[in-house]
């Protein structure tokens, strides 16, 4: 592997390139960066000797596509990743520009860093440094790197979901989530899946005044109030009925497993999440709380006055964002079902309910046995030196969804972030030697596989 | 009284002159309207043939004062009306514009046309009537005229406060009301009080993902749902331990005259109120629940996302503005140290959790046998021609608390006003003959109270 080693500034260099493009795909004045960061992916690829590097146009930000398909009877590979980024506010947080790429302590500060630029260009690098050792690959690739994994990635999905030729693959592999500790190699075999929507009640034609109606017409408020109530206890066990049916609780191997992942559940509580104390269903282990059953959360409540001081009204429509978390082997159509079941149910005199689906994404559980995981567990194990561990992720990639239903592929989610890593905050960074590692890790897979 | 009817021209230029002045206190940019207002209604007053009619100065928008002090050993009335409007929003919805006063149907329409330049109008058109008629009143009178009523009324309160020597009274009058249907004379015996707050709950240190922390963190809003339920049940009833200890019943003869009252409550559901269903406490008439009865209402609830779309955040923070209104003898203190304990026995695990006070004002019962009730509903009666009943309203007019706290004089609210009214709204109107009756009614109670 030293060829991997002698180019350590080559990679540097390209990585800093890359990060000194704000390519911001929610904020509009940034399109042009994007167009650049989406040229400059595909000058990438073709650089390292991929075929048919190419922007696909038409729908959204510009899909980076190329492939390398010279190992006849060898797996294809579909490598996945983003070249788009998050807005990098609040930017007095930042200790060094968000977009000038700066090293301290062994480690690259910039937006994107480890979300997700140099996890895609780990994929890049490995491939291009087999092809240009070897002339050749030990299996076939098709690279899909899109640019709005930030803003929702509703392109690359429908674009997925067309079952084009060119994606005909037997297995994905996603360079964009994590490992469990620093220096563990870690893959992630499954992701929760969602429902997210709105509540809406209608209690009145109109805001009435309460002072003259308090105690004669309903209040929408309270209305969404008591739904809420009615479809999560306090104990945080959520009461919509037969949600828990379709569950598939962990085995009891996944279970010892996780409990012997190295964690501190008071410093997690304390210095990560930031709460007076972990909550969530009774008697369950935090890792089978977070990644293996199904959440209920409310995440904002639009009506009345929020205004500043006081203003006396009885609100006549109410509106609350709410999602469920999936777990295999629930599905997203029967959970709404089950939603606007129980929100009818719990509908409280004298208003007008219903749930509206925003939008939803099965959950993903991959069987660590199948051939791919496996050889990516050992290519990582060799790699960094310890035995890969098996988590899951409490979050959802819906393109994960869209490879298994689409394409009817697994997908091998080997990500080299670190939880410290700041994603979607100030001073995002990625650690360098997992940079270099997991660009070694990623071609010994490959051998691996071939 | 033919003296009245001989003047309805003059008393309708000089309403129209007041109600082309758009006296918005809430908009500072109407800053120079509020004080031609004030001058408006102090050469008003002057012109009349009041005493010591001027600006009091000095906090917020001017009081405009003026007295008749020559009736020796007769009672005092304090005379209270406000020359500030309500912004007109949304104006396209206005037949007419609202600062050109418009006739229809013996209506006049006009922003402020009955909330209150045309009420205080009658108050100083009865005066100057008697002034000029026989060149003295029956009784000594103060005025005494606010420009912040529809912004909260803070200014006249902290005034009235002070006991100032010359507020020194025996009665207020009050005409800000209105008579419960067309052609009958009402008198507003009661007012609920109100405590307004904000229901605060911290969750943690910074909003969190739903993905990754679902199922490990407790979520502000569903936290404030929860205390939100554990503070009024599904059937309107109030859980707040104590809260309805104080509650003074209706008199059964104030019930059986309650039950009298010319009322459709289908049609009141279906037109005023606009809703599928009247709601409040089970078992208790409609008058006695919004006249007679605490209420509980949550009024807005901020905290989390509440744009477009869809965002996983569980919320870290939440805020509910909420209001209870009281009835007699309920003491506000009191009541925000009950909520404030409720609030703290229902608070979730895991999150702290408080009740803040932004403004409170204890309710008004005013015994309908007081000399200064007895006469204004003699004079409603021999103007109007039918018994005078007696209501209560379910609002709360701080400014009556004042003085009966501050001043210890009693209230007697007689308006002339319709329901039908629209204030607060467009096409706000008054009804003509209510106008120039209610001055009638006005001069006919100052001679019977001399």
């Amino acid at each position: 592997m030293s060829y991997f080693v002698e180019h350590h500034a080559e990679y540097l260099e390209t990585l800093k390139a890359f990060l000194r493009i704000p390519s911001i795909s929610t904020l509009p004045e940034h399109q042009p960066d994007i167009r650049r960061a989406a040229e400059f992916v595909r000058d990438q690829l073709s650089r390292a000797g991929l075929q048919h590097a190419e922007l696909i146009e038409g729908q959204g930000n510009p899909l980076v596509y190329a492939e390398w398909l010279g190992a006849p009877g060898k797996p294809t590979l579909l490598l996945y990743g983003h070249y788009d980024v998050q807005p990098p506010d609040p930017l007095e947080e930042w200790l060094s520009p968000p977009f000038e790429p700066t090293i301290r302590n062994n480690n690259i500060y910039a937006r994107g860093s480890a979300d997700d630029k140099g996890q895609t260009l780990i994929l890049i690098n490995a491939v291009s440094g087999l092809l240009r050792q070897h002339g050749a690959l030990p299996v076939n690739v098709r690279f899909l790197i899109e640019g709005e994994e930030e803003m929702g990635g509703e392109h690359i999905e429908s674009y997925v979901n067309s079952r084009p030729a060119r994606l005909q693959c037997d297995a994905a592999v996603i360079c964009d989530t994590e490992m469990f500790a620093p220096e563990l190699p870690t893959l992630c075999v499954g992701l929760r899946g969602i429902v997210y929507g709105e509540l809406v009640v209608q209690s009145a034609r109109q805001d009435l005044h309460s002072g003259v109606y308090g105690g004669a017409a309903p209040n929408a408020l309270q209305a969404v109030s008591e739904i809420i109530c009615a479809l999560k206890d306090r104990s945080g066990r959520i009461l919509i009925p037969g949600f828990y049916d379709r569950v598939v609780p962990p085995s009891a191997k996944e279970r010892a497993a996780w409990a012997l992942l190295p964690f501190d559940e008071e410093n997690y509580r304390e210095h990560e999440v930031g709460v007076k104390q972990l909550t969530g269903e009774p008697g369950i282990p935090l890792f089978e709380r977070t990644w293996a059953r199904p959440t209920f959360e409310v995440h904002g409540i639009r009506g009345g006055f929020i205004g500043e001081g006081a203003k006396t009204v009885i609100p006549a429509r109410a509106v609350a964002k709410i999602s469920t978390r999936l777990v295999a082997d629930q599905r997203p159509e029967e959970a709404v079902a089950q939603i606007q079941a129980a929100v009818k149910a719990a509908c409280p005199v004298g208003v007008d309910t219903e749930f509206r689906l925003i939008h939803s994404a099965p959950p993903s559980l991959v069987n660590p046995d199948n051939r791919f995981i496996a050889a990516a567990a050992d290519a990582l194990q060799q790699t960094f030196g310890k035995p890969t561990v098996y988590v899951r992720s409490g979050g959802s990639i819906p393109i994960v969804s869209a490879f298994e239903s689409a394409l009817g592929i697994p997908s091998v989610m080997m990500g080299f972030g670190l939880p410290d890593d700041n994603l979607h905050a100030p001073n995002e960074k990625l650690h360098l030697p997992n940079f270099f590692r997991g660009i070694e890790a990623v071609a010994l897979y490959l051998e691996k596989l071939g």
